[in-house]
């Protein structure tokens, strides 16, 4: 047996517990839960946790999450099986849930009005629905990929001179997200209302929406970004549940116009998670998830406000984390003003990502009494274009 | 024993032979065939078919494809088991695919045209790239539904005199397309060719991608349309092989500007379908497929050319079939001029859907020796706003 030994300033501890799918050499991938530095096999605990990802155990709903966390805890607390025991280091991290549907916000006002001013320099930063409504649109559920995928730099059409031109993309960004899994399915028809988040809701992923700014640009009107961002979009490995982010729930930023009833919430709340944005091991971002303007219950409420199902599996982020100062910004198109104001990293100036660049996303959030709850981070690297 | 009777001008003779998942009371859903107006069990070929979608056959590849149709073709012209054939009005039809990623494009040059005057009166028509690329976008795959489904009113943000208004859709609307079902995957970063198209794609269906106008012209600026058409997407029940349709290729009309070369074939092929829009029994458009300016081939190019993966059950859609005649358009919008320019349904003149109103998209296509193949129906009654 095994007693695990939690550092005092682990970001792992007993008030995270989060779920992640792993593999060990010669033996399937199955369900785990991190704790310090090691990974506890959840077979252990439940025959859920041998399928190779979360969606049949997130399926069984709000009252077994409670109670599988309680058992989880008392496994962990005390003796475990030397079986069920792995160091972190040692096993292979997968996609943690099949994702069903995968929805995009774009929910930072700093972040909207940034991009505003650098696609439409001519208009108001923010479009007349901004306000009103958590403006989202789908991505691309089949190339959600796990940490650690390396990223094909794109290849596509870019705007030219008189025609287009085509070949692989110059303005490679990034977009540190905050993304929601969805556990509890609602079905067609049947709005989920703001009090209903707690009950559908699983946990909370990192999300990197790696973006082919020049592709984007040319392709978006009038129906949305498609192949700018439909390329890969890289999730963490660990599933934070939202029953460990009690400690994290802040007051959103005030809404001015009060939004319509659907998306009015007498205390509305956002997570106070602490992104750290690394460009080829440097810091250069930190922004703070508790500026996000429309909150995480408001874009759930709202994507399903005309009756849209959701699913097991459905992830929706919330769009780039953009705090208001220059280091807070969360894509490097508006930390670079477009590529007009280069940042140092390593003594280099650097605008779009080059091929080799790896970026690194990690966060953290308050847990009980003063301590810190991780996430996993979501790594990629940028391969040269095939 | 029973010997299927195939009247003359069936729709569905022996060079048809969709495929559709069908149940029958007592008995789970399982994989059919459709000939004449029987539905013949698949389970009395192979085991694939048990299962309550196609997606395990389509996966199995083309060759397997062509060896089923051949074995299909010399079940149904002899004598079938009495067990295996079902009068098509006894049986149930679900869901026949499970879909993975839904994609709709907006590949009539008419269509396109005539929403670019309607939603922006002030611009050219089409975008500066509408002729460079076929447009898409990511649809939502978890509310794509049978034929059959009623089509519950969506309820929603409209634009308002000085903020936006919420309540029922006042706009309800459809738009007959053509989709089509990947069954070959592709692994991310490997783009499909042009030539690739065959492999790849399994058949086609008919589909009816419901727009609520309103919501869609407050929301989709600028990341597209989003909950203007994710309460519904109908599809028919039966997937036409695209071994079927060799007789339905025709070339499309001539493109200009050349496209870049990764959309640049020699003999562009699009399909030669004959479609037909029912308005409660009353026929008021019959869109035809063959005027559609981006091929099949080119969407699926396009739509992978970012290296982004393909996988079993895509379906990605032309967007509205609409022809150059009034009486050839694909949805109300256009067909009563954003509802300036009503149309008579039996009688009464009409815009927009009323709760109530029945819909019904149909096809035929030529097949072999003069014969003409039919698609399944995609029909859908509107209810009111919950």
């Amino acid at each position: 047996m095994t007693r695990i030994v939690i550092p005092e300033h682990s970001l792992f501890g007993l008030a995270n517990l989060p779920y992640g799918v792993f593999s060990t050499p010669g033996a399937p991938p199955r369900v785990g839960v991190r704790v310090a530095d090691t990974v506890v096999d959840l077979t252990f605990v439940d025959d859920v946790f041998a399928a190779p990802s979360l969606n049949p155990f997130m399926a069984q709903g709000h009252a077994r999450w409670v109670e599988v966390r309680d058992q989880i805890l008392d496994l962990v607390s005390g003796d475990v099986p030397d079986a069920a025991v792995h160091p972190v280091g040692t096993v292979t991290m997968h996609m943690p849930f099949e994702v069903a549907d995968y929805v995009d916000f774009y929910a930072s006002e700093h972040h909207a009005s940034n991009l505003g001013r650098l696609f439409r320099p001519d208009s108001e930063p923010l479009m007349p629905n901004w306000k009103h409504l958590p403006v989202g649109y789908h991505g691309r559920a089949g190339t959600v990929v796990p940490s650690g995928t390396d990223i094909v730099r794109p290849t596509g059409q870019r705007k030219g001179e008189d025609a287009p031109t085509f070949g692989e993309s110059h303005r490679l960004d990034i977009e540190a997200e905050v993304g929601f899994v969805v556990g509890t399915p609602s079905p067609l028809g049947t709005p989920v209302g703001l009090d209903d988040f707690g009950e559908r809701v699983f946990g909370v992923v990192l999300v990197n929406d790696w973006s082919a700014r020049d592709i984007q640009a040319w392709e978006y009107v009038p129906l949305g970004p498609f192949l700018g961002k439909s390329f890969a979009t890289s999730i963490s490995p660990w599933v934070v549940p939202l029953l460990a982010l009690d400690a994290a729930r802040v007051a959103t930023p005030p809404q001015d116009p009060e939004p319509l009833p659907y998306l009015r919430e007498k205390d509305l709340w956002g997570l106070d998670l602490s992104l750290e944005i690394a460009w080829n091991g440097q810091v250069v971002s930190r922004p703070p998830y508790r500026e996000m303007y429309w909150s995480p219950a408001q874009m759930l409420a709202h994507m399903t406000v005309n009756g849209a199902s959701s699913r097991t599996g459905d992830l929706f982020a919330s769009g780039t984390v953009s705090g208001p100062e220059k280091d807070q910004r969360g894509a490097f198109i508006e930390l670079t003003w477009g590529g007009k104001d280069p940042v140092t990293v390593n003594g280099e100036p650097r605008t779009f990502l080059e091929d080799g660049d790896e970026v690194t996303i990690s966060a953290t959030a308050p847990g009980p009494s003063g301590t810190r709850i991780g996430f996993g981070e979501v790594q990629g690297r940028v391969l040269p274009a095939r």
